[in-house]
């Protein structure tokens, strides 16, 4: 089976905390102990795992990923948006995270964060939950 | 069970569009509802999942990732190659899709590409399926 | 089950080989045949897969790390640390790697590193064996 959450974004690149959707998903799984898949099925947008304390932790990464991937004079693609699926590749559309009693086994800081790259847009989070 | 796909890569930097052979392997491991899981036994390759029909997004990514990760004259593996193991490790070497009815439950613009980064060389890609 | 491993990093910037441990986990669990995942509870950590025969390639790996997510003037973050939380987000924090008769299955150059970005530290590594 899989689960659905939607998200809209509502910047050109924005880390939107999931944390609390992807739990939900679990909990209705009634998964004590397994695995939680994350797939994004679009390819200018992400996820990754990162800081959810300090907010400027994201807007850090952002900043940083804007220098990394320029849209740069060479690109070819008529989009005009071929700096966000490099993004998109470099933190990569998918990850997984342990289930243990019910609940996402992430360390202290960790949140999970839908990225987008190329917004704004209403987008889809696909997960799949895997019992151990 | 491990099913082995081979890739021959024909340039030093090439995205292959690998989305077919992986289709395959699922429909003939006969499993309709799980996780297909991609393995590249390679250092200097990668895979991703990223846009399938417009070819010059691939070719966008790869002028970025050139960019990123130049031939650095503080390298020091003799081999002369350290730029394309940086690439393996910013793209990664192991992804996974959902498969709902026997199909890879990829976006609508999304496929599969074996990245090489060190050919042209003959490659292989491991691909392992766990029904849900 | 989630079997823990301990990892003393003692630099900034360190890339620490810790397949033997991950078998040791592999080899402890009794699965032949399934896949071994591998989860960093960390922010400023990540998990590569790369070569493990020439030390100088993961040394270069790290320069190349090292230029691509500079310190940047325009980070918030209080911390001072935004570069390695960047570095988290390119390299990840997961990843899985297939088991054959008990055995990680590695390509013949790879090796599983932890990747420190702000160290020194102890830090943890999670693991989860999955039977087929």
């Amino acid at each position: 089976m899989v689960t659905k959450i939607s998200v809209n974004s509502t910047k050109k690149d924005e880390f939107i905390n999931i944390t609390r959707d992807v739990q939900i998903a679990v909990t209705e799984s009634n998964v004590k102990h397994g695995i939680c898949y994350i797939h994004i099925p679009h390819t200018t947008a992400a996820v990754t795992v990162n800081e959810g304390a300090d907010p400027d932790v994201v807007t850090d990464i952002l900043t940083a990923l804007n220098k990394l991937s320029p849209q740069l004079r060479e690109f070819r693609h008529m989009e005009g948006n071929s700096d966000a699926h490099v993004k998109s590749s470099l933190v990569g559309i998918s990850t997984s995270v342990f289930i243990e009693n019910g609940t996402l086994l992430l360390g202290t800081w960790q949140a999970i964060y839908f990225c987008e790259f190329d917004g704004p847009r209403n987008r889809s989070v696909q997960i799949k939950i895997i019992e151990e």
